[in-house]
Formats: structure tokens, sequence, C-alpha cells
């Protein structure tokens, strides 16, 4: 590790003086309850969009309320950085998910608390706080010199707890106005405590859903049963026919396009202080599972997977029913590494489940796809990354650590994809910090350090 | 075939004589909506026993309703035959299933009607109809001649629809009151139309529920997924071992006990008028299953069997849901043949789901013993058995088939074990009589020519 450098001192004093004003905002932002899933929230949400524009506004920034067929989008811009400055795109979003089960709260979702150094309210983590952290780095530049080294433009979106249905549209519309040299999101979490973390790699979804059909209704199974075909043992035999003995997908073409990730980047996972039987006891297992040889890190974060997610047959309510079914589903989903496509992926699956239920198997087997998404990694290489280094490592101290993470972020792709820059994924959240659960947290002291290391950033991309 | 014997003159004359009261009053029994199962007929259930009790009690039989824990028993006895004449104990049940969903009915399911020669209402072939051929034939004998060959116990349970919770302790209780040489029920059905079949083997149940228990919550299966055992993914292996290649159980031990059927029972089961083709039709199956080098019949009716009743794992609701299960739930139940036994069964079997899935695997098992029944198989020698064939032959024309019934139906071995009599199964239902569902019906002949088989068949017992 290289000695830490600080963050500028005319930025820390300013977040310093104005740390009661900022938390009393971020308060005023938390409690409004603007829950885009919930069309009753809708006036709330609304009242959120406006709460984010006149800040942005007070500020300093040209900011503005933009309709979509759905939940607005606050797009705020400063561009009076000296000519040839890079333009820095901040993507965050104002919804929140519902509080439901409200009674699971300490304190109530949407009256913000402070217990232990953490602050509790639905939107801390995800993703209200994180967003302030952006508008107070902001803020701190302009407050304290006037000007920022670099173009802004601030986007927040109140649909991405439904899907962010209208984003890639949107920016697809306003790809020319949104055009940067540089995405950030925080919208995620740091691998521990004290440990600055930059994501770079997430995994793409192809879900499905597979119905076998046998007999035209459900049979008694002891009338029939042993001369017909039975739909859940076949998807059962099916489902078993997916893993080999050593945990790897049984699926014929499956691992062809998987790129390794850079021995660098695998090396550093080792590094990572991980604990298999700390793991273990979080989640309450004997044994973990998943492919031979492989650490558990790089298992969540470099290998595809499949699973099942749901598992419906016949009858399932309280004692005995001789029911030989007349149908069963299985709800299969596989996680995605680069270079793998959810296209390819589903025509593999349903060609090997067309294997072994053919059609002359007695059964009838449907494999619909419901959802698809491209798994993502980041080029750790080139000014944005060793920027965020550099921040990081003045903010919190020491170097900042790559991590991966096993699920999907489908805007992530879009931005890079569409506006052709790349993205910056660090996030200030810690692991338990229940993003969609109750009692929802951020710790105060990664939003103080949030805030300089993203002032540190935005001089480090200006030069 | 021998030459078939007539049933005698006085009785058929009777029985002509009286059919439009037999079934002027068999529409009166039918039209009481006897459904043991909802407690709001529990007025209706009592007067279908105050009903038949009053029937028998109006043919010259000495009746009585005798409490249990749940709906009575109708016991009416009739003890004046010749010194040395054999007693003859009637079973059946004065309960109906409900009639639900009632908008499928063609005509009211408690509003008797008869169309195309079919007597359609709840309860017409299960089972008050096929007990109403039994008291026709009693009042036949004691009609035309004012006796019985032989002396008759019936015994009419009002719990057979809700599995009988109380009838082998009521056998117990008053084993010397029922004590008799031949147990007599007609609950099931013929093989065709026009063939007279007694039923000679019944299959026993062992039913189970395995719960594989896997992390303490639901997961996202982004997050976690290809590092934790899946416990859908581990249930749904278990349950593809328990069959080999062949459709044999795979479960060590399994077949140990299994005794084959007599050779001159499966060759007679070749001979009946079987067609796999429309088997398949009438199921909407491409195939069938099941053990290979077995005709249908003979999987049905005379070999063991293992079916997956239903299937519950995490998300199974509309659309795509990344939850990686904390639980999965699987109905498992085997069909027994003779010298099987659930008990052993249920050993063998948790054994096999223990071998599967140890401690080790990652995942906890459970499995729960259900439901148990002791498959059951007539002896066919014996003087029952020979004078159902000469009186079945008088009134339909032609020898009875011997056939199997892939269920279970436990009073039969409690009669056989508590009262050490042999149990002759003969039915006059007919395939597609809705026993449970919509537009149940027995046909009008089958009910006139049951009455006469069993007027001749007290005759032949008579001696």
């Amino acid at each position: 590790m290289t000695a830490a450098p600080s963050i500028p001192a005319d930025l820390d004093l300013w977040l310093v003086e104005n740390d009661t004003r900022s938390m009393d905002e971020l308060f005023a932002f938390l409690r409004i309850p603007s829950v885009s899933a919930r069309s009753e929230h809708n006036a709330d949400t609304a009242r959120a969009a406006a709460w984010l524009h006149a800040s942005l506004a007070r500020i300093g920034f040209t900011s503005q309320i933009m309709p979509t067929p759905g939940h607005p989008v606050v797009v705020a811009e400063w561009r009076k950085a000296p000519p040839g400055a890079p333009t820095v795109l901040i993507y965050g979003h104002y919804d929140v998910q519902p509080s439901e089960p409200n009674e699971l709260w300490t304190s109530p979702a949407f009256e913000p608390a402070i217990r232990d150094g953490k602050l509790f309210a639905r939107g801390s983590v995800d993703d209200k706080g994180q967003l302030w952290v952006h508008v107070m780095a902001l803020a701190a530049h302009l407050g304290a010199r006037g000007t920022l080294p670099v173009n802004v433009i601030v986007l927040a979106e109140g649909e991405e707890e439904v899907g962010s249905p209208n984003l890639a549209p949107f920016i697809e519309k306003h790809r020319a106005r949104l055009s940067c040299d540089h995405v950030i999101i925080s919208d995620s979490a740091m691998f521990a405590p004290g440990i600055p973390s930059i994501l770079s790699s997430l995994r793409g979804l192809a879900y499905f859903e597979v119905t076998v059909r046998g007999p035209s209704s459900d049979l008694h199974s002891g009338m029939y049963g042993g001369a017909v075909v039975n739909p859940a043992m076949a998807l059962a035999r099916a489902l078993a026919s997916l893993h080999d003995s050593r945990g790897r997908i049984a699926i014929k073409g499956f691992y062809d396009r998987v790129r390794p990730f850079p021995a660098a980047v695998l090396k550093g996972m080792k590094k990572l202080p991980h604990s298999d039987a700390r793991f273990r006891k979080e989640l309450g297992v004997r044994a973990l599972g998943g492919e031979a040889g492989k650490t558990t890190l790089e298992k969540l974060w470099t290998r595809p997977t499949c699973e099942i997610n749901g598992l419906l047959s016949g009858y399932t309510g309280e004692g005995a029913k001789t029911v030989l079914p007349g149908e069963a589903m299985a709800k299969v989903s596989f996680r995605l590494v680069p270079d793998q496509r959810p296209e390819i992926v589903e025509r593999l699956f349903k060609s090997h489940i067309m294997r072994q239920l053919p059609a002359t198997s007695g059964v009838t087997v449907n494999v619909k796809a419901l959802h698809g998404g491209r798994p993502w990694r980041a080029d750790l290489d080139g000014p944005l990354y060793d920027a965020a280094k550099t921040a990081l490592r003045a903010a919190f101290g020491r170097d900042p650590v790559i991590v991966g993470e096993g699920g999907s972020i489908p805007v992530v792709g879009d931005f890079e994809r569409i506006l052709g820059a790349p993205v910056l994924l660090v996030g200030f959240g810690l692991p338990g910090e229940n993003a969609h659960a109750p009692d929802e947290w951020i710790g105060v002291d990664n939003l103080q350090r949030g805030m300089r290391a993203m002032a540190a950033l935005y001089d480090e991309l200006g030069g």
C-alpha cells in the first residue's frame, strides 16, 4: 500500500462546517415515502423528485424534472468547467422499496433515526443516502471554491425499485444531452467496514419457467399410479440432470462463452477477508455447495450458476392427498458471466430439457423465457478507475478492493452501451444493511467518508 | 363358460312387481344431502341414517341407529335362518361426497334424474345405490318367501367419505355381535358394461412428506447462487434417485416382500378387454410409463409404485422472482402390494433419502409419515367366492372376471382382521361413473341385475 494521500483541506472544512445542515436535509429527503411500486404513493414520489430538483438548484445546478411514462427523471447540470475538462454523469434513484412489514422496524421507516452510528430509514442506503453523498460532494466544491473541476450531469430516476422500465428509452432519447466521459453510480456496498470497494462485475440473468404436462387432469394416484408418467417425477429428473457430480452445469455448450476473469482480479479476491465458516453460520448451513475447486467469492462473483427458484405441483396443503398431478412447474434461472448471453443460454437450456423429456416420454414440456440480462465486467484500466482508487485511498486511508456482485443491475450495461462511457460502481453501504428489508441503514461515518471520497474524485478526474 | 343358470323366479317376479316402488324409495334416499365432510349437513346425514334405519325395519329387520364419536352406524339384523345357516354381514355407507362444483352437474346433485338408462345423483353409485341393491335383494326374499336362507347383518356407516375414522373401533367394540361367516361389500365398479366383476386385490399405501431445508431463510439467488446448496435442487436429485432407468423403484430392499400374484390371476388379467391406445387417449398422453415389461393392468393392480403427489418450493407466482429458496417440500407416496408393509417401506424410504442427502450435504431433510395402509388380496378359493360366481353368472348371463384395484379401501382389511371372515368385493358401478365428481351415475340395468345377483347370492350361501 502506498502512503495515503489526504483529501483537499478546503473541501473537508466545508463538509465539516455543513455537516449538521447536510444531515438535516438528508433526513427531510428520507421522510418522503417515495415508494415507486405503490400508486397510493405517487404524490410522495413526485414530491421526492421536486425536493431533489430544488436541492440541486440551490447548490448551483440547472435542474429540470423531466417526465417519462412513469415517474419523472431529475436531470441537473453544471457545465462551467474549464475547456477540455471531462463530463461526469452521476446516476442515482430517489424512489425506495415498500417499507412493509412495518412492525419489524425498530423505528418507523420514514422517521430517520441514528443509533450506534447508523442512520436507519427506508432509502438510507438504497439509494437516497448514497445519492446525497454526491450532492454534498458537489456542494462542497461549489461552496468552498465556487466551481467544479469537471462538468457534471446528475441523473436521478424514480423507478429503480420497479425495474427501471423507462430509463433505457430515456437515455436513448436524450443521448446527446447525456453524453459524457464517465458514469458514476453509488448504489452498492463495501466489502466490509473500513474497506473501500469498487464493484467491477455483475452477473447476468436468464430466467425460465418450465412446465411439464402429463395427463389432461389430476388423477387418483391409486387408480392410475404406476402406469402413467408422473409429470412431477419427470420434472425432478430433468432438474437433477442440470448439474454433474462436481457441481458444474451439465448443459452442452453452457461454458463455451465463459471468458476467464483476469488473474490479478482472482488473486485479489483470494486476499479479501472472507471466512467460509462465518458465511455458513450466517446462512445456518453445515456445508456450502456449488462448483468443486472454486472459492466461495469466485463462485459468487465469477462463475455462472443454475438455480431452482420455485417448484409447484399437485397437492401442497396439509396432510395427504393421493393425487397424481397433471402438471408440474419449476422456475429455473441462470446467472451469467461475460461473455455469456441470455438468448444463447435460452437455446441451450431448451435443447437440454427437450432431450431429457422428448415428445415420446409421455409428458409435454414448455420452457418460457421470463427475463434476461447480460453480465457486465469493467475494464479496470483507464483514468476513471485510477482516479477512483486515489480518491478512495484519500478518504478511507487504504487502497480500495475490487469486488464482484452475484446479482444483476441492468442499467449499468444500458449506460455503457448507449453512452459509450465506462461506468464506475462505488458504493458506501455495508453487508447487513437491509437494503430491501426492515431496519435499512447506512453508517454515518461512511456517509461522511463517501462525500470526501467523491469530492476528491472530481478533483482527480478534472486533472 | 358354463351354461348360465337363471335366478329364482319368485325373487325375480317380486323385484319386477316392486320396481317402481324401489326406484321411488331410492330417489328419496338420494335426495338427502348426507355430506359427511360438511358440518352444515350434519342434520341431513342424521336424516339419511334414520331413513335407512326405517327402510330396513319396514322390510322386517331389527334395526338400530348406534352412535359413534362421529356420524352414527346403522346396524340391522335378521337372525331367523335355519340352524346351521351362515351369517352374512353386508357393509355399505349412507354418506356421500360433497357435490361441488355444482355448476358442472347437468341436473342438480340431489335431484335424481334418469337419462339414457343412467341414474344421475350424488350417491347413486357411491354408495347409496349399491347399498340399496342389497336392501332390495333382502326385501325380495322376505317379501316373496317371508324368510331368508342366511342370517344377515346390514352395517351402514356415515363416515366412509371422511376416512371411516370410527369404523374399526366400532367393529372391535361390537365384534361379538358382528361375528359372521362372510362379509359382502358393494362399493366398487365392474370392469366394463355387461362384465360382472369381483374385486380381489387392493394396493396399500405409504404416504410421506419430505422437507429439505437449506439456508435459514430465502436468499437472493444472485447474491448467493452458486455457493449455497439449493434445497429445491437437492430435493429434485433425491426424487430422481427413486426410480431406475427401467421404471423400477431403486430403493434397496423395496421389492423384498412382494409376493407374486397367482399365475391364474395374471393370466385372467391378460384376457380382459383393455386397450392401451384407448387408455392413453382417455388420459390425453402420448405414451404410458411405469415398469418396463409389464402390462398396464398388471402395473395398476399387481405392482407397487412410487409417485410424487405434490411439490412446493420458493416462488411460484406469476413472473420471475430471483429467490434461492430456504426450503423445498415434496409429498411422496408408495402403493404397496402383498406382503409389503407401510412401516417397513417407511424405514427403507427414510434410509434411502438420508443416504442421498446426508448431514454433510449442506441441507437437512425430514421425512414425515402421513398415512399408511396395508395391501389386501382375497383368497379366491372357498364357498363365498364360489357362491358369488354362480350368482353373478345367473344375473348377468356370463362368468365374472377377477379384477384388481390400484387404490386402497382400508375398511376391507379391518373387517377381515377383526371379524376373521373373508370379504367379497362385488360392485355394480362402471368406468366413468364419476364417483367423486359432478354427474355421478349408476346404470339402471346394473341396479336391477345387482339386486337379482345378490338375491341369488343369499340362496347360494344358504346352501
